[in-house]
């Protein structure tokens, strides 16, 4: 089997930016430097620069289209709409984790301040709708609900996040259905959206929305590890992060519900009012492999992308399309190296 | 004529509130709750309560619905869309105003935290889109498109909101423009949704919007004097706080950019560093007043409303129309009294 998530993931920029750059002219341009500054197509000075995302999701959405046998433009603005939408939430989220760190980049509200960043954020949101609502296909409205749908979701999940951080009962299905709401229903609508843009058959749009569940839950488990034990090189995000912020990811409750010695020491250090250390952080590293989170949640990563690619592999779909997804489950799942 | 501003408001809470609060529960409870706080619906525990806004928005969205010949239950969906965007760009403001009272209560954010306030604000612009995505009727798509433009307007306007405090040479064409985004837009919108839902002539709509953009400007012009010079019964804000967080709202600009000697005293005023107090404000007010502002003001505030008057006045109107928006408009504008 070839691998090559590089050749789809290049349609992006050909394909998903310029249409992204169209529909940042229509704003107000102090709105527009802000987005284009977010979305890495200029710095902070509105010089030209590169800094973007690596475009997972447009890509996906792109695929959706050609998973319904048709040609990748035929999904350019479902990939519009959700790579705006995953804009919007993004530039939201870091106001409020006041998080200063993107993509190695300071994040927006730390260079334009708090208020041009939800400003932003809610004009990108609005851009993600006006996206599918040029659509005169018959699968407009359909696509429509759909990305209405998962923002909803999206919203519920960033909503339960940061009420974990201030409770100590947490349950771990709790914390799955926030990832899954948080991460997967966007994926998800990424991987259905193309195709139910292009009128698919229902059968090709759930299989493929089932796939992009689990592909989305598969990359969020990674994401909690990375959270925990870096690579900063990889996320752009400090090791340790999550736990200094004393975040309520799935490593962190499934071993604070673990019922071991090593989660009861855990739930000790983050009861503790100070601010975490470095040797905190080190420990709780530690105590985290050895009430076997560390491991359960590696397996269940494992888990849910090959039931993503078996949902996959029950669709017929085009030549070449199977790899493709298969390139970029890899790649997001950071099993590509 | 018989002005019976009530009778119309009477309707929202019998036909508006109820859908609202249908579409409050598909949140996730946490935003919901916030929602309904904010609204109006219960107090920071949940409790019920009855303190929301007077609902002139949507009651302009289903006299809309009237003067296109239609019961006003045809402008319900207008009515819910326009309330809500209305209140998502509230909740918004609030947070980045920093504003501590709306409506005589701790605003949102201060209750709940800025990340709640900001993700209930997310959930209501959606469900802003949800009310008119239900939509089969076939100006559904053309409302849907009306809405989305004039909240774009309203988050230009902020942003140019914004942007102002932190310039000393705003024009008064750029602020007047500025109000207009904020505020007339908005209300241009609910003049003309309920009549674009349904499927009303374009000359019918064209008029109601020009209504509602010339009510939103002498509405924002009235609403910039109370800023000034109160008063807190009736805006829940206390007196001169425009002026106390040196806003560039219109009576300001004007002052500012009036060359006149009073206006260079406030330009001086406002350039201090120090914090404005209550002297600094009693001296703001009579320079604007010595500059000529509060009478400019107040002329173009009866400008905007007579010209909006003549707007609907062109059109023929069913029976009892014009009376009821005549009725609102001198609600709006503060000539109710």
């Amino acid at each position: 089997m070839t691998i090559a998530p590089v050749a789809c993931l290049d349609q992006v920029p050909t394909l998903v930016e310029p249409r992204i750059r169209d529909l940042l002219g229509r704003l107000d341009p102090r709105n527009g430097r802000v987005a284009a500054y977010h979305l890495g197509y200029c710095d902070a000075d509105g010089a030209p620069s590169a800094a973007g995302g690596k475009g997972i999701r447009p890509a996906l959405a792109l695929l959706s289209a050609r998973a319904a046998g048709q040609s990748p433009e035929r999904g350019v603005d479902a990939a519009v709409a959700v790579e705006l939408a995953h804009n919007f939430s993004l530039l939201h989220d870091d106001v409020m984790d006041q998080d200063t760190l993107r993509r190695h980049r300071p994040t927006a509200w730390a260079v334009f301040g708090p208020a041009a960043a939800i400003l932003a954020g809610d004009a990108l949101m609005l851009l993600a709708h006006d996206a599918l609502a040029d659509e005169s296909r018959p699968g407009g409205a359909k696509a429509a609900r759909r990305l209405a749908t998962d923002v909803h979701r999206l919203i519920a999940g960033q909503a339960a996040d940061l009420d974990f951080e201030r409770r100590d009962d947490v349950s771990l299905d709790e914390c799955l259905a926030m990832s899954a709401d948080k991460t997967a229903a966007l994926m998800s609508c990424a991987c259905a959206l193309g195709a139910l843009l292009c009128g698919a058959p229902a059968a090709v749009t759930r299989g493929l929305s089932r796939f992009g569940e689990h592909l989305g839950m598969s990359f969020q488990l990674v994401d909690d590890q990375l959270g925990i034990w870096g690579e900063p090189g990889r996320t752009g995000k400090p090791v340790g992060s999550d736990l200094r912020a004393r975040k309520k990811s799935v490593p962190i409750v499934h071993a604070l519900t673990s019922g071991t010695a090593a989660g009861e020491a855990l739930r000790a250090l983050y009861a503790s009012a100070r601010e975490l250390d470095e040797a905190d952080l080190v420990l709780a590293g530690r105590l985290l492999e050895e009430s076997g989170s560390r491991d359960w949640v590696q397996g269940e990563a494992d888990r849910h992308l090959i039931r993503g690619l078996d949902e996959l592999a029950a669709l017929e779909l085009p030549a070449g399309v199977y790899d493709d997804l298969f390139g970029l489950a890899r790649l997001v799942t950071g099993r590509d190296h």
